[in-house]
């Protein structure tokens, strides 16, 4: 049993990392803060915990020490405190894009400059997937971005297996409006933000550079990327167009997926001959780590288009974070992380 | 570690049970019948489950023993199954309209004519929270309707306590899609059901004899009840419309509601002075077993409307009867029904 | 042709009267207020009048004369200003609270004291079906409140005819997030917003007070309203339980609503044997001006569920108050909302 | 004044026809034919239109001569019924894939056979921006596939200005539910379709072969198109990935568009600085015939982001129809189209 602490964790991250964690069989949670919260219930911020806990917020200055921090600040938060907060925990998993890249010039290009280049290289990238063995052996983990973790897990294991056009794929992701923070605005207002097919970021989503630095490991890759914002609460769906350099039967790829994913508690090979769920689509997966993972092959051109679907706040960020915190501790991988996920809903 | 099987287990109840089950530490699931499924994963209704469980459909002729077996049939048909199934196990939870009623001709009225009259009143209801006391002894259960379990849950204490006029009371019910079942027709088309605000039974409904059955206990109850589909999958929620025989005052009805329903595990109190969610809102609930009360007073007349919100498939159904499971056996009554709810989703 | 202008045109009411205005056959539409985007194309509030019109936005100090001035600000501007607006011409519609409530006790209960009570009295209240004579002698019209208009439309052939208890009855209103208006809020942030059933006024909604004004007419009346938020964009519809003073056949309900509505424009009769829309549902209305009004009888009580449904925007706002003008004006009453809506949408 | 007849006029296509054309200032609709429902008034399929008029369907074998004839069966019928149907009328608009594709060996990969190859080549493609001047000169018209639409329209400037790799287009397109038309299925069942992010048609869809044959009229042209179905009713939004064969400046991209669309009455070019609709999102075009068209240029590769948008059921197919007959019978092209769209909605 350790004790954990959660840094920022008033957000939709910060709730889902609560939620998981009140559930996990060898943590116990010790402080959540939020200042603008300090002392109110934990319910205030995350009404599905009624009842499930009294754990109330504390105040980020009260905050003490603990064997693991958890931080799902906003961006430049966690590196810009990273003084204050190196002292509190030997362990910390970030769920912030401070740690994510250790490239400073690609790092300043999505999110301006790094306000402490020094940290950079210090976190392992916490998406078990591509990264597990850094990950058992680190303290500090980076968890990665939901769109950057939902287009990895399409790409990986075909870009490793060395059969495609590593710089012609096209990511075509759709999202919920979870992705956008717990903040309202202009454009998350229902009556404007309900029944959307909004391209969100068509070009230069910050994403974008997660997944070449992974895919990259392996020779130098280049993904389009594009987001679209479509009338979902949870949930991140890519269609990932690749192109094949030479010809691949259907089982060639099934081959390609089942050695790469065959083993992975997490990933699920989804392509079935029919039905309404034949291919992954994240309405399955809401509050689930799972990223399912399917595809179809062209018969008329040399393009595979690989689908893969996660939660965003789960696998995307707050259930990878504590898949990292599993591998991290030695521990079996899906503690915690049992929810198979609701049908229908 | 007993023994359960599911009869009818392609359907959403039949679903939702199976969830929980594989769930639960003191149950095995030995059998999940289908006919038309019989030999296929039952992943294959219920596309969640993928990788969460071995199980295949049984054929229902293929039904063995055991030690606990829960229906999940249409309506009509484990009444007229009955000598079939009785001998299958000791104990049985139904979750159709079946077995809920006590009163052949109310049954009559609402259902037809029962098949088997003989059998009614040999099954307790199997709302805990109005029959926790017949079910512990019981070794037959029906649980009751959704629609019904959400009034009930609104009403029982305000009746019980004698402080409302018994037969005025309006009690209107919002639906999600999933309560017509895994059925398409052509109401349930997406094009069509889509955004809707559809009186679906704005008088009639048959639930409507569970809710005075109940109530009547107390006295004679009559209750005006109408059912109205919204555009949710899951969910019910009641606003109960009662009016008062002697004014009370809101610490009044929270007496009412904290001594009622105080130590109830599966009942939470809402009712905060702001916020989305001051009031029971089935958005939170989908998945748990919870139902959520809550009120307001109209300060300008002697109508209290009480507030109560449920997952259909879950407290109005699944749920409710491995609870009332639970109970049965002796166990902690929250085993397997610990899900706390998503948010946001 | 006259020439009307638009005051406060950037809000939603506000964008429903350019849109219904700009296709009107006898108005042109000289200005439209906004203080925020002065000098901006009205596209810029309302996109889907991109390239329908090359208007701008005329700040509000800048608003001209004109034959008929629409007002569409926030509750208690129009009568703050008033002696600014009054001279600038001859007719006016105000779509905001201010001047729909003659009692200003009433008034002030519901919206705080009024800043100018000597203008209570001088406007005739907006709804056609239920004030056509005096709109017609009119120069100052109020438009009466989405949830007013629709719970008015459902009880006052019933409440006219005299057949049911005058203080029983409980309506029930489901309304889309539009109501809210075009300011977010944490309430309409889409991730809380989305798939609510949400009580939103159990009690004390402050349009009770328009529909027991105008249902007293004949008597004095009572209603106790409740307004609950689904997961619409647009609509407003009522469930009106009403209880019966003698028993009434369905051919003798129908009689009463025929011969008070046949011969409205904007009144539909809706009660089919079967199908998805045999009642009133406002999914069908988007847009369009049409109330539809149907009912169905409780076969074992005294209860009658009259339903009726609106698009919030138009027939409960901008398309009211257009209607309103075309009476005024001794026009065709249905000249620019001709438009009969979208299915599927 | 012509007089019109529609032929298969129970689905969503004939819905959307009938109800443009009960408004069209020159049209008068003779005969709408629906075998179930002959004799039945239209509102039966087409609630939207109670009250809008007094047509009833009649039976197709009852169809009379008129002046143009629209066809709205379902794909294959209207050429196998082709010696039937030719005598009826003079002119002939067709909204199925039968008349689309000129060379019978595409049209057999993706719809089989054609049962009358013999009148291939007959029919002007309906897409006025593509084929206006053929428009105008036909007797027979095939209205264009939804899909193909909205990708022609994002595409064809580009292509024809020969600025783009021919073959390396990626079309990602979004689809409401109205696209699998009006007849329920298992995967359009409301608790199933709700919420979907689905990979409709990954690859294989049949309307690339439209796409390619109007871009190819400039050069051999390659699309890969994928469809994937999202939580709306109404609504097609392409994002186009095209791939620049020398850098272009926004300004370049904007000149190719404005001098391709500029005088378009029904291609608006939307792409501002910000707000929550500064690019194209179908959810404003529910009922109207426009196709917005914006774009993105990647500042960090050679790809183009072009997004269009449309209603599938209007500007997708009974709109652009509608805008061929006018264009056919040397009308305003506007006629009948003028509906400006909802907002919010």
């Amino acid at each position: 049993m350790i004790r954990v602490s959660i840094l920022g964790g008033s957000g939709y991250g910060g709730g889902e990392l609560l939620r998981i964690l009140l559930g996990h069989p060898a943590v116990e949670v010790s402080q959540v803060t939020s200042r603008s919260l300090a002392g109110k219930p934990v319910s205030r911020a995350h009404p599905n915990l009624r009842g499930a806990t009294p754990l109330r917020f504390t105040d980020p200055d009260d905050l003490g020490q603990c064997d693991l921090l958890f931080a799902a600040l906003p961006h430049g938060e966690a590196a810009r405190r990273w003084d204050d907060l190196a002292p509190l925990a030997e362990r910390f998993i970030d769920l912030s894009a401070d740690f994510r890249l250790d490239d400073p010039a690609i790092h300043a290009r999505h999110y301006g400059e790094h306000p402490r280049p020094d940290l950079l290289g210090r976190f392992a990238y916490g998406l078990a997937e591509v990264n597990r063995d850094a990950i058992r052996d680190a303290t500090h983990v980076a968890a990665g971005g939901c769109n950057a973790t939902v287009s990895i897990l399409a790409l990986a294991p075909l870009y490793e297996a060395g059969v495609v056009h590593r710089d012609r794929t096209v990511v075509d992701v759709k999202v919920g409006s979870s992705e956008g923070g717990a903040q309202p605005n202009e454009g998350s207002h229902h009556p404007i933000r309900s029944g959307v097919v909004r391209p969100y970021k068509a070009v230069g989503h910050r994403h974008t550079a997660e997944v070449e630095a992974v895919l990259s490991r392996t020779g130098d890759a280049r993904v389009h990327l594009s987001v679209t914002a479509v009338d979902v609460v949870r949930g991140a769906a890519a269609l990932a167009h690749v192109f094949l350099t030479e010809p691949l039967a259907e089982k060639d790829v099934w081959g390609i997926l089942r050695s790469r994913y065959g083993a992975e508690p997490f990933v699920r090979l989804v392509a079935e001959r029919s039905g309404a769920f034949k291919l992954p689509d994240p309405k399955l997966l809401a509050g689930t780590n799972y990223c399912d993972v399917g595809f179809e092959l062209d018969p008329l051109s040399d393009r595979l288009v690989v689908i893969a679907a996660i939660d965003n706040l789960v696998k995307g960020s707050a259930g990878q974070a504590v898949q990292a915190m599993n591998i991290m501790m030695g521990w079996d991988e899906r503690a915690g992380l049992a929810f198979p996920g609701l049908h229908p809903v």
